[in-house]
């Protein structure tokens, strides 16, 4: 039974992983689509210096790269062989090799000594669950940032028809639906890890039925993440930067004159910040 | 020990309570002070159908109210005297008399039996960081409001001088870092949450020493939650928003133009929304 | 759709309350059963003072009516008619009496203003989740003495064989598999409520298509605790404490005696707790 | 500021790793203290086939060493360099060499693009958070076991003197205090862990000021972790098993037994269930 949990997280994150790097070649594509189209900078959702749609696309990509790497060292965890521990005492009397079944399954270690196997339960399937939640999160942002370049006061971005909706009550709306469920799923993730570590915790040694739970939670992070990422990839195929919006505020280059002074003048950065400060400040 | 936290949560509710309606009378204020300036109303972050500040402030406001509320049930829960229930097996050989601490203490009820006493360590404690979720919840959506509607590309409201910030970078910044906590402290409150629900659960009945662990996240929850709201009030004074750039989308009265047509043609629904969705689709 | 789920929530909330009645009833009859049988007090799972079965069961009997009050409580967020807020501005130019539904179908008050409405999203939702997290902790850790009884060191109960399973490996074995679930499922509970606490945290305000996947951890968490306390309630039944094996440590007068002594000998409690603790204290 | 945090990161998860595998090795020690003493192995917290103490304390050695192999892994995420990306847009006109600090700091590789370093915030933290959630469910877990075991009815171990602690009412208690914490620290593992996922949660991209407020879970849990791994190493030297008490119930070589007739006597496992299944099953 665990043997086969550990056989199927094996390839489900191997699937999560490919997924990930599915999502972060599109981000790449659609960062070098836009060649290099300036795109404001946020900080605390300000403007505050000027980067580009690739750049933006391209933080984003690099995270997902990241997540694909984290899902892929859950590995470590997932690769040790419990065939033979039986309900978590070996299998007195009979002549079992556990090595044998950890070469033929392709287990990168026998999971050693037979009591560790049932302390471990839950373990691996936590992580998969953190990484899933670490990955829906970044999605998550991305899906953030989405919805409010879609807003009309911003109208940053033009969304495939396929991935919005209409409104019941409103004829004229078209809704960001796909990219607000992603969103949404950040919550879902962290439901099912929450609901998996409690599963297996304060239990005393050995096996309990409670473990049995945690497949739950964890069949429905993976779905989630799956099906989360198999249908960013061919949205963000069409998501398109409108030029025509992209507007920076005139005091989104004030850093980047600040630093000029105080190379071109050698003047302090405190002196220049306060002169160009005086420049743009709001009143 | 349970006596004098009961105690302090009877008080410390009061104040949350009060806390949680002074923000709403500020927001009722906040309505007021705006007479009927109209807002658009977002559905899907989209412009919807028209709104107003009154509107906007008074939404938060009853939900303010609701969460006063729900705190103010916690007293269920909070009012039942335990006092002589002693490790929770009552005081053999000892003469207590449990009803007259519960008068003179002003508790509602005498927590019986003993064996209850200490089963209902947490349950209490958990529904105040419960409903400090929620109202830490519907302060931090109002900051998420005031941050996008302090953006560049909405620039609906000033916010006040002494709740904003400057960036160490970039000399043109003004950012609205007080919401931004706000925000942000709504995964504190969960954390808490989930901290004092997670201390006493699977333990088996009778007093543990791991009760004692309650005590913070339930300070920290309550602590955060009256620092927020105390903070909040002031600078919901201050805020104003900004006539000049309440544009609304033209497209935004299409549902009440399709109802119109109900009314005045006496068409079906479906067919005005059809007629008014030709005029405001956007291609 | 949310008066639907305001509506179904009002019928769940009645269903769950019961059920927690008629688990507490069932440990009222089961201390019943027992008669005045002592049963050791423990606190830190060390045998402490004497008790009953009786004052066992009652324990829990009355935190299950005190979840089931909690459940209650739950109406005064249920309560509220949002029919005629419509996206959640309102029907403009329809004639709608929201009184008239709210008097229809039963509802406490209209929920007013409409802008409140949305942003109650998710607020009686998760504070049914909270209660039922309260429900499953309770039951959970009376499954936890359950199983802590039932074990061979302790002995102290029998439980009904059908709701005991064996083991695939060890044929000597009863399992108490059903009361490991109810321990297990408390994990559940806490996912569910973080789960929908996460869904609208963050959000602006106004209706989001994120706000749609309350439903589903809402009637995971529903179902799961009734589906639990109506297995409950009959298991309870059939429970029995095995008198033979209720033994006290000698000890466990201890408190009673270092009291009778303060009574009688008018000693200070510092002194008989000395004078008890050397005729007993652990070498 | 950032750069800080990755800096102290670094030597806290190699901290936590030592301290995690001084743990496992004061476990193998006392495995190896009680030679070849024979311990129930439970299943269901019933006797289930015979175990040993020192594999009881072999199996949670590994397990936290497969912890400190956990911490170890989050490098991946701690070993960027994030200095030179500023803001989160890079430092336009000045010169900086960012592949000369990584270098010099020690890091695994620069963080690029510049936009991804303010998505990564939270990311190395929360899986900081995750495997000291792992960690302590461990301890937690082996701290049960320590509760359950010193019950009067198990009477398994002493516990060294230093480690448990007299009781204010009842004067013949020693109770297991510190490990009574380590089983509730759990939860506020869980606790820091869901805050600090909870923080960067569908923010849109760039830097936010919620993010500060990261750093006091993640220090918080960090602590936390510390301090009880510093408090089991000493603590489980003066843990001593009970040969006296140690007793296995006669059905405990049930499992053995079966195997024995299939491998002797060639008959299918099934049959031989059932015959000693016979032999042994309660009434």
């Amino acid at each position: 039974m665990l043997t086969g949990v550990r056989l199927y997280l094996r390839d489900a994150v191997e699937q999560l992983k490919d997924a990930a790097n599915t999502v972060a070649a599109e981000l790449d594509a659609l960062g070098e689509r836009h060649g290099d189209l300036a795109l404001p900078g946020y900080t605390h959702m300000q403007q505050a210096m000027p980067s580009s749609v690739k750049l933006w696309a391209g933080g984003f990509a690099e995270e997902l790269r990241d997540d694909a790497e984290g899902l892929r060292q859950t590995h470590k965890r997932i690769q040790k062989n419990p065939l033979g521990s039986a309900a978590g005492y070996g299998s007195p009397n009979l002549p079992i090799d556990r090595h044998m079944t950890t070469v033929e399954l392709g287990f990168a270690q026998t999971h050693k000594p037979v009591t560790a196997v049932q302390l471990s339960r839950g373990k691996a399937e936590a992580q998969v669950c953190f990484e899933i939640a670490l990955t829906m999160q970044d999605v998550g942002r991305l899906a953030s940032d989405l919805c409010l370049y879609y807003t009309q006061e911003f109208a940053f971005v033009e969304l495939p028809d396929e991935f919005t909706t209409g409104s019941s009550i409103m004829p004229q709306k078209r809704n960001p639906d796909v990219f607000e469920l992603i969103r949404g799923r950040t919550a879902t993730a962290h439901g099912a890890l929450i609901e998996v570590l409690g599963i297996f915790s304060k239990l005393s040694s050995g096996y309990h039925r409670d473990l049995q739970l945690i497949k739950e939670p964890l069949f429905r992070a993976i779905d989630l993440c799956l099906e989360t990422l198999d249908i960013l990839a061919p949205a963000l195929k069409q998501v398109r930067f409108r030029p025509e919006n992209l507007t920076m505020d005139p005091s989104i280059n004030a850093a980047a004159e600040a630093n000029e002074l105080v190379v071109k003048e050698g003047i302090p950065f405190r002196e220049a910040y306060k002169r160009i400060g005086e420049k743009y400040r709001k009143k």
